[in-house]
């Protein structure tokens, strides 16, 4: 996932890039002070409408998100605490304590298995973390969508400013042209914040927090199946059975064994 | 319904390019570099916002839609489940072996009930495929409505580019028009592409959802009749008073009989 | 009701006439080509979302609209039911066979009274009609809803066709003013479309909706109370209770006799 | 209130005057097919929308809000109430009848407590008349949010109209501009009228039905304590913990009677 | 975070300064009659929306935000409690009376334990003042929200006004541009006024009355452990399971104690 929405971004800046060069020069596009304006004045906006960390923490759940983070497959997470089940009935719950969890959800429940705590406490602290990690990202995606209909909106008051500075000095036709487009600038600015960064991004932090969840879920209720110590098969085609058919391929031996 | 959605779909391509040649040559709205801006940087939204398995599907399936599927009329379902009623009546379920279905989903449920399974496991399979179709639709609906609010906005970022690349040229006057031309070209293909295609498909995509999935009732309730080996003309009645009256035209001599 | 919507429409088309007249001929505003693209666009998108029996289905709920259906006022079909309360206990159900209905849900509840349907049966096929008759409300709402979201968009990109042929061809400057004022055109239909046609017949569908269930409740309600062989009296009072007291004129006698 | 909405109309419209009689003369901003055509084509449209009796009571709600109407405080009737309970305490139900109340309803809720009707059916007769009052003022809220809405869509109908009839006459160069200008007048009417009388007018309606709404509430509920024979400080001191506490100062006194 | 609302907003102003500053002189931008429109305008439809007090008071909740209030945090709250909850089981109820609480609402809430009023009565108090609050949160959202909405609409009245008399001046050429600019400086005011103070300040109310309900139902459950004698200990331990883990830093040691 993380790596497409990092070639998506690209790929838009790109194709900007190559259209503004295709017939100009990139000082034509670059307007120091305009995008001051848009910058300096969504974050402006930004800090009134929300606290420094809550803005600070939404840049680094999206930094998260753009650069470095994957979420396992659901399919891949149900083959993992299978083998999570299997270890717990050869070896019981501190078998589990070598175990390199694929996904910081289930290092956490692992951790909380292995220290020992009773079953209702791990399903009661790993709910909590879940909603914890849902409200992280609906307040991240709430900053994202707050910058998506600011910048705009900042952007077309650059241009207002623009366009009454040059109605006041139409002496020089020659220069109209010119500042006509500079004071286009900052729309444009605006729109590319907006539309190509700012507002993608606010939807696939609300998919990615769709994912997460249904992937906690799956965590804590196979969690739940091995602390009952119940058989590890049984759960395995529980699980597989809230998959799409397309993504069960590799569950599917287990099932007939 | 497959038929006019294909037929709407190249009659509003038809009814736009007649317009355009209707006064210019087609050379004067092919902008090349305008149309990459567009499809481009749609795609690259696209592929922030959702991931590309989710966009390859939304695609496929909306291609289903319009080219090759076609949804069976809840009438001649009704029929045809009340044939399958009379035939389990005589041969028993096994006799649906040979039976060919008009649909998918009846298909399926006929598989499930020639394998043997219990009916309330053939139930549980067919309410989670239910599910997971509605879930498909409504996936491939943000896909093409997210495309459909991104298309128009990046047309008209091309169409800032394409002013502020003008405006610093003026030199030239008889440039203006031509230039100015291009520039409004990407708004065009942004609203083409949005208004023409992308956002109908997602409408037709929820209007297609809401009949697949009453199909569907229809013939888990149906089945649930005929695995309890109810009598198929009761089972014709009740389903068809669920039918607007107009529709119930090929039903009614067996609600006499 | 209906006279006044099409008093409504009629005027809206007779005042912008007027304004067109005022100052130019009609020929001024009539550009065939821009009414096929509005109008053949729009029908194309409509295709797409909808089918084509729905769309039909619509037109022919909001002509019946506009032209012939008159839905009766609460408080006149109070005092017919009133009557028809009277008839049964005088001549008892079958006295009912005569009566002339004013109103067609009225009429059906009659002849399923009349064939001697037990009172559960009579209300489930009421409610279910009731129902439908909505979801048929529901849908023509839609559509022309649907086509006032389109036709804008459609008559804007014929707009943007017209600027950029327009554009291309600024040798003759005479020739400007009237190409871009055809230009124009196809926003003024599509506007003119959406905005005294499409919109106000379908916020009207949804308030006749809200008018008819109303009625039909109304019907179910008192059908009931004469079936069980209540007091038309005392029905009438409890019936005229949920009218607002200015509507209450004529059935205030019953009241006090 | 109705004083403070009063000034507001009034100044709205002054500042607008002021502004347009600034640099021009009146007659500048008059243009009659215009405001003929907003006018008129506003109404129509509200007539497709909704019915004459519909239009014509929302147009009488909003005229007695803005001119005559006037909602007691609930502190107010909170002291009435107390002092309504005090004389029933002397002089029975009947001592109400002098009682000259300060508000619609309340004067309701005396008659139908004198009229010597049970409790239950003063309240239920009362719920109801709640809520035929919140359905008025609903509907007159949606008739003028469906002005606000339409009148600058027929204000931009009337403009292109206007731009249409100008650019066939391109002949004379010294027109262009004051026919731009009558163009942009049924702009400047229709935003106008929905944005300094109907939208205001509408957010008032709805948030005055809350205030009303709350008010008849008190009232019910004091006058069932009333029937109930409670001690009317009881009653004051109940009633008061629903006020903010800076409304509650002429009550304090009896709470520590 | 009021010292970053208060930033927010200097620098959103001092930002729109230096761009009007950078070609112009402030004077460009000075227009006090379209200031007096727009500042009139909006108050005027502001008027007309809501009641005078309940501007009055959305204006002091603002400013309290922007330039006073700053909410505790929940981690130094349950310190706060935590330490009353050991002063209680030291010196009893009374002993709360020299604390110092650092939040209106803890103030109200120790004044009414220390009243000797009964737990139930406590809690029924503090539940009706908290939802006071959030009314009042609520109301002055909806104020600034109505303002941000009529702003811009009012500074494009203003833009037309404007143009509609400089569109009758056109004598003069040279005098165009500058009436120009005048016009849309309404529409420059407007924009500023909505999207740098009214939307945002709305925006912060809402999320401000979030973490002041979070707040005041914390409090709420510690009074009610308090004066029910419960371990303060444990009291802290619950109430810090409802914090994202990164705050509960500090109250760490008291759960290992």
């Amino acid at each position: 996932m993380d790596i497409l929405t990092l070639v998506g971004l690209l790929a838009g800046v790109v194709i900007v890039l190559l259209a503004m060069l295709a017939n100009a020069s990139i000082s034509t596009f670059l307007n120091l002070p305009g995008l001051a304006i848009v910058l300096g004045g969504t974050f402006a906006v930004t800090l009134i409408k929300f606290r420094l960390p809550t803005v600070a923490s939404a840049f680094r759940l999206a930094a998260k998100t753009v650069f470095t983070d994957r979420l396992p497959r659901p399919s891949s997470l149900i083959l993992e605490v299978g083998e999570l089940g299997r270890m717990v009935r050869k070896e019981g719950i501190l078998g589990l304590e070598e175990h390199e969890a694929s996904d910081e959800f289930l290092k956490k429940a692992i951790t909380l298995c292995v220290d020992g705590h009773p079953p209702e406490l791990v399903e009661e602290a790993l709910l909590q973390e879940s909603q914890q990690i849902a409200e992280r990202y609906d307040v991240a995606e709430r900053v994202f969508r707050g910058i998506g209909e600011s910048a705009p909106a900042i952007g077309m008051l650059g241009t207002l400013i623009g366009l009454v500075q040059m109605l006041n000095t139409l002496d020089d036709p020659s220069s109209i042209g010119p500042a006509m487009a500079i004071a286009l600038l900052t729309t444009l600015y605006g729109a590319f914040l907006a539309q190509l960064i700012a507002l993608p991004l606010a939807e696939k932090l609300q998919l990615k927090a769709e994912d997460d969840a249904r992937n906690q879920m799956l965590i804590i209720t196979s969690i739940k199946s091995i602390m009952r110590g119940e058989n590890p098969r049984v759960m395995t085609e529980f699980l597989s059975s809230y998959l799409p058919p397309e993504h069960r391929n590799g569950l599917a031996p287990e099932k007939e064994a």
